[in-house]
């Protein structure tokens, strides 16, 4: 197969309700089109979500880093690359890369997927599924940022707190790995996004929360821009772990 | 004009993060995709808002009455239509109807825009914009459902409370019209969703509300399964009020 054919791409334009106070499409936003793009290209490819099911399995997402240097602005048409980069017998990596208006590729994003049965909740073995076909579709194009960290919070207080209602929940009545986005950005007040931008945002998502769920954030606000979030439930179980670069604006 | 040619049909597909834990597009997204097609429609017929703020001037959306017999499940491929009701001097009525996977019109909305002066924030004359060329567009096609009501809130204590946040502001800088909706479902438990779907859903937005501004939700709930919403800033200003008709699902 050649290398051009294991790369998918899909079109998007940047709505103006997905587009922040600033006019650049939120980070939100830009990871639903990312996952919506990781179902389309493992779909057409015999992998997705829909086939899976059949046979009672369903991609679960682990982590997510997204590296940009710029963000579409409103009404800006921009695409989304996706190919998958490796697969090992419990993870799968995929990678993204995002084209503005202009054809100039303004950043890239990593992902790591595992797949369960829905009836054991349990991994299942990437390489054994459908004889390992997926690998046929494993591409080498060029990603250049660092892989999802290791993520680590000290704080022993949480800076803000929530229940989840029902905006929140998925169709599986989890608490959507979107919104966890929405509301780790919704930490910072809007002059801080005045001042600065995320140059690069990871999420590691642990275990699940549901309905009702109180969910309390701690952030570590390190010197260098760098901050830290732990999202945990009252029994301090931790739901997801993020991470951020905030960088001046130019 | 043909009268076809006054109306505009847009396609989409319900994405896996943009239904709810029933498997349903949810009303907030529903919201989006009719602003955006009300925004199309306008483009591609020349008094859409890019070219209106070449001559600063801005659509302004009013109210909002959708009524739906059913919704779109994830992955289904749908369809909307969008015309333009009436022009009167000061306000426009614009109607969608939105189609199912199998050809069904299965719900309609109503809208009610002004146009405003960026600059000092007056309405405009709708009659006397391009020498009135939007009313070449008005189009009687059927919208078998009531206009937006008068709204009236009794309650004397809020029901929730919330502080606007990143994610809830526009590129105006206002908070912005869908998250309103979100928040409004927020305020019922999957319990009564489980039960009872939203047969029509209202929004009338009032005055504009800001990053950091508290707002208080208050909550009549009528014996009937309407509810009527007042959200209201500190100072007892009302941003926005909405009203629902639950039904019993079937």
């Amino acid at each position: 197969m050649s290398e051009a054919n294991k790369i998918g791409r899909y079109e998007f334009v940047a709505e103006p309700f997905h587009v922040d106070f600033s006019g650049h499409l939120t980070l939100g936003v830009l990871g639903n089109h990312l996952l919506n793009c990781a179902g389309f290209h493992a779909t057409e490819r015999g992998f997705g979500i829909a086939t899976l099911n059949e046979d009672n399995y369903t991609w679960v997402l682990s982590r997510l880093a997204i590296e940009m240097d710029d963000l579409p602005l409103q009404y800006e048409h921009f695409s989304v690359q996706t190919w998958v980069e490796n697969v090992y017998r419990l993870f799968t990596d995929r990678n993204f890369a995002l084209i503005n208006g202009e054809g100039k590729t303004i950043g890239y994003a990593r992902s790591v997927w595992a797949m369960i049965n829905l009836n054991s909740r349990k991994p299942a073995d990437l390489l054994s599924l459908h004889n390992g076909s997926i690998t046929d579709y494993v591409c080498d194009a060029p990603c250049p940022i660092a892989k999802p960290s290791r993520i680590k919070v000290g704080a022993q207080a949480p800076t803000a707190s929530l229940q989840a209602k029902y905006s929140d929940i998925d169709i599986n009545g989890h608490f959507n790995s979107i919104r966890y986005i929405e509301h780790i950005l919704d930490l910072f007040p809007l002059d801080r996004y005045r001042a600065q931008r995320i140059r690069r945002f990871e999420i590691a998502y642990v275990t699940e929360s549901y309905f009702g769920d109180n969910l309390d954030f701690f952030v570590d606000e390190e010197e260098n821009g760098t901050v830290c979030v732990e999202v945990r439930k009252p029994s301090g179980e931790v739901t997801c772990r993020s991470k951020m670069e905030f960088v001046p604006i130019a």
